[in-house]
């Protein structure tokens, strides 16, 4: 078996922003010359996430509001009165996945037709840390 | 390392549908040889999932209905205005897991006692395609 | 490649607690011998999760009354009603993740500067068996 690891930082110039990484994670399978096996890609905060979903019009920006409403910015949580980040953008990070697994095939990702993978950011203007490993062979 | 990969096609005749696909996964796993390691199983489709929960009776209809309140069928998203699927369908996707995971170990699905593997239909009448990826050795 | 398996038992007092378990995460990895891969842990219960989120003053407080807002306790739950675990229990394990997986580079566990991994029980005073899985060289 092999593995292959990356890192690299991403920095929103928005508060909230929802950005198509997937023809950096293609490029970095390449890399790594695994043709067969998983590639994890996990940001290294709580407050960004990486998601897999369809590139529609108004999909991202639907998402971004559902977000918004299931977990709002508040002034009550214990957590967000002392801490520069509200609570908010972590229950958000919650419901959105931690990481993100793609089945690595022929060395091409398995992603079907429609669905592209998203670097997540719901506490932008500052840099994120995102590592990407790959196992296989 | 050995890696094995299967591809499945589901179409359920409802619009929305949790089906138990464990015996199909642990057949896969016992037909890859590999009896220690790691299984994904990532439906290629955004208004599908697969998780694992306790198949017990009435559970699954609750998730159902809670899934369809957390995220409601709409007429004014953005995305849902043009195409075929509604936002809402996107929405829950999210909700659930895009991939599940399931450690293997002595050659079986490491599940416990009262936990299967669903597959679930968000937008069914329509085939819908699921890869499954075993690392392990 | 090589793989690790050890299973484990957490048992809490109160019916609802989130423990940090990131030290003995690392102390599996250091075991296993394994210095580059991923390690997967996943409670083999549906009334808990594994989650990875910052240990902040606070937050994990935000979090688990967040989750009860979500998915309340109720009566009128198909499942609750003849069962031992509420309905709501298993809506509040699905918006949680069913198994984390982290990366592991250079024998440490990926998490940032903040994050830490932790056990999240939401239906505790019984024993509840955990697996964790480490794939890698």
């Amino acid at each position: 078996m092999t593995t292959y690891t990356e890192h690299f930082t991403l920095q929103t110039d928005k508060r909230r922003e929802i950005i198509n990484i997937t023809p950096r994670v293609q490029a970095a399978v390449e890399k790594s010359g695994i043709t067969d096996g998983i590639v994890m890609i996990s940001p290294l905060h709580s407050n960004a996430s990486v998601f897999i979903n369809d590139d529609e019009p108004g999909l991202l920006q639907d998402i971004d509001e559902w977000l918004q409403k299931l977990a709002p910015h508040r002034d009550d949580y214990r957590h967000g009165a002392k801490h520069e980040s509200n609570a908010s953008v972590h229950l958000q990070g919650l419901i959105l996945p931690g990481q993100t697994m793609v089945a690595v095939t022929g060395g091409k990702l398995e992603l079907g037709a429609w669905r592209q993978i998203f670097y997540v950011e719901v506490d932008g203007g500052r840099p994120k840390r995102v590592v990407l490993k790959v196992v296989g062979v």
